[in-house]
């Protein structure tokens, strides 16, 4: 498998597979077949056949798919087989509302260091992080070698905090500012904007 | 223009165009290519052309779209060349974080009430708006007419409270709890998930 060769698009589907597949586990079933995670995830059989045989031959004619053995092969392909330490930049209502969030530990995801620039916050706990000045950032992103960031401070300063993220080592932001962040080819960014998932359903209203 | 028989993962990709063009516009610029957009949103020329076509000529062979006709055709086919109020239901960090976010005003949509189920938190302001009790949820929602919701209850209170939204009328729910929401086919149902978008971006890590 060459990373560079399979179309982003479809790696974008896989997690969405993997949660599916999570869920499904969760309640018990052993497996599924492509039209059953097709309807379950509002994609077609035939797409999905198709984006899990780009990594190989994980399906069987007739049976469908064991749900562990697909949750472990999107896990591999996915890297989240391991779990990767993420740091939080801005603690406002949404950087509290991520530090807190309950979904991150079975997905591969684990909270590690929580920055913010407001003297006021900085030495405060949200769990059992303590909150560490900005200033500190690049040199404790870079030593503890964290590779993922999300990015919840407001949109005037975000920039400059995706600035020190990269120059600490950081290879993967989510944004959650409203606005769009300049980073280098290496670095990958993905925006979470509430209105983009709001205007995806009003078409479909009257 | 049949909304039936436009694939949703068009109608998914026509926010990201219309969050590119407005970020193009409020850099003065006036026209783009489909090569130029695409290279703005990761999606290729071919497929932003094959997208938008499905909704008309608005595209001028040589001298490409002009970006406010293109902007004013995708609110239209997105309805959102008019102003949504959305009712948030659950008012911890993240409910929050959404009553106060700034991006919604210019995207079609206008935080219109506030619910939680916490008499602590009830009467209390967020912005301009009062928190309301979650028992008069059905009556108010009912009777203002909203039609989409946010949910940013925990994952054990959120179908509860979806099934009082669908009673109330409303047809588009933005689920921010850690679940999966049952309802109606007549009501659809978009999860923001961190998780899943910190996957798609370490797939490409080492």
């Amino acid at each position: 498998m060459n990373a560079d060769k399979i179309p982003d698009i479809i790696i974008g589907r896989l997690p969405i597979y993997l949660r599916a597949l999570q869920r499904m586990s969760a309640q018990g079933m052993k497996t599924t077949s492509s039209q059953e995670l097709g309807d379950y995830v509002g994609i077609s059989a035939a797409q999905i056949r198709k984006d899990i045989s780009q990594f190989g031959e994980f399906g069987k004619q007739g049976t469908g798919y064991s749900i562990p053995f697909l949750m472990d092969k999107l896990r591999e392909i996915l890297k989240v087989n391991r779990m990767w330490d993420v740091a939080i930049v801005g603690l406002g209502d949404m950087g509290h509302a991520l530090a807190r969030y309950g979904g991150f530990g079975e997905r591969g995801f684990r909270v590690a260091m929580l920055f913010d620039s407001d003297p006021a916050k900085v030495g405060d706990k949200v769990g059992s992080f303590v909150i560490e000045d900005i200033s500190q950032l690049v040199e404790r992103v870079r030593t503890c070698k964290i590779k993922l960031a999300m990015v919840a401070v407001p949109a005037a300063s975000a920039q400059e905090v995706a600035d020190k993220l990269v120059q600490a080592g950081v290879k993967a932001i989510l944004n959650y500012a409203p606005t769009v962040l300049s980073v280098p080819e290496h670095v990958h960014v993905q925006h979470i904007d509430p209105s983009t998932h709001l205007q995806r359903m009003t078409f479909y209203l009257d």
